[in-house]
């Protein structure tokens, strides 16, 4: 069974945690065909951890967890701080084939899009 | 003259600022002909700041400038520290109209490219 796990930031502000929650349910229902399960965590600021994440995605069943991180650029965040979270979660459940993909803004079609948007408003 | 100023994070790593500065390249790149001047600024942790990239457009003849906040979420950095850092700078340049648009990640378009992108990460 495959688990989406999508990582935010985390903020104070509890809004915008709660924005990241409903985005994820819209992700979820975008194409639920490719993961039997979808839910998100929080680097720091916010719950759920990115630890207990994952063991929310074990507990319902999840034997591959795909986390995704929902950030733009490479800083220290995507770099070191949730590789490390993950791998620690990793080392006490080797049952599970947890991974990392590339960060949201990695994508060459971000880019794209951000040219777009941005452009779009310059012509209000 | 129109310039867009893409304002992103910052980071103490400067391989990610670097890459916020080669995005912004790629986007002026993608729609030359919307703006006359685009570049980008940090809030924190990097150069230029906020102020001094719209000085830069100031500098580069721009009589309105397109702030862009390059953020997935609505946190507080979004809601208060960029919106009263455009603010300082506006009151000390009156003569320009500087707008802040709409977040990234407030756009419908980027929940379905992230569905899009994660499942593609899922599917691998």
């Amino acid at each position: 069974m495959k688990a989406l796990l999508l990582v935010a930031h985390g903020s104070r502000r509890e809004e915008s945690n709660e924005e990241i929650k409903q985005l994820t349910s819209r992700v979820a229902a975008h194409s639920a065909n490719n993961a039997d399960f979808t839910t998100c965590a929080f680097l720091e600021l916010s719950e759920p951890s990115i630890g207990a994440g994952i063991q929310h995605c074990i507990d319902q069943g999840a034997t591959q967890i795909e986390v995704f991180p929902y950030f733009l650029s490479k800083g220290r965040h995507v770099a070191e701080d949730v590789p490390e979270l993950v791998q620690e979660k990793q080392l006490s459940c080797p049952q599970v084939d947890i991974r990392i993909s590339n960060y949201f803004g990695a994508h060459d079609s971000v880019v794209e899009l951000l040219a777009r948007e941005a452009f779009t408003a310059l012509d209000k």
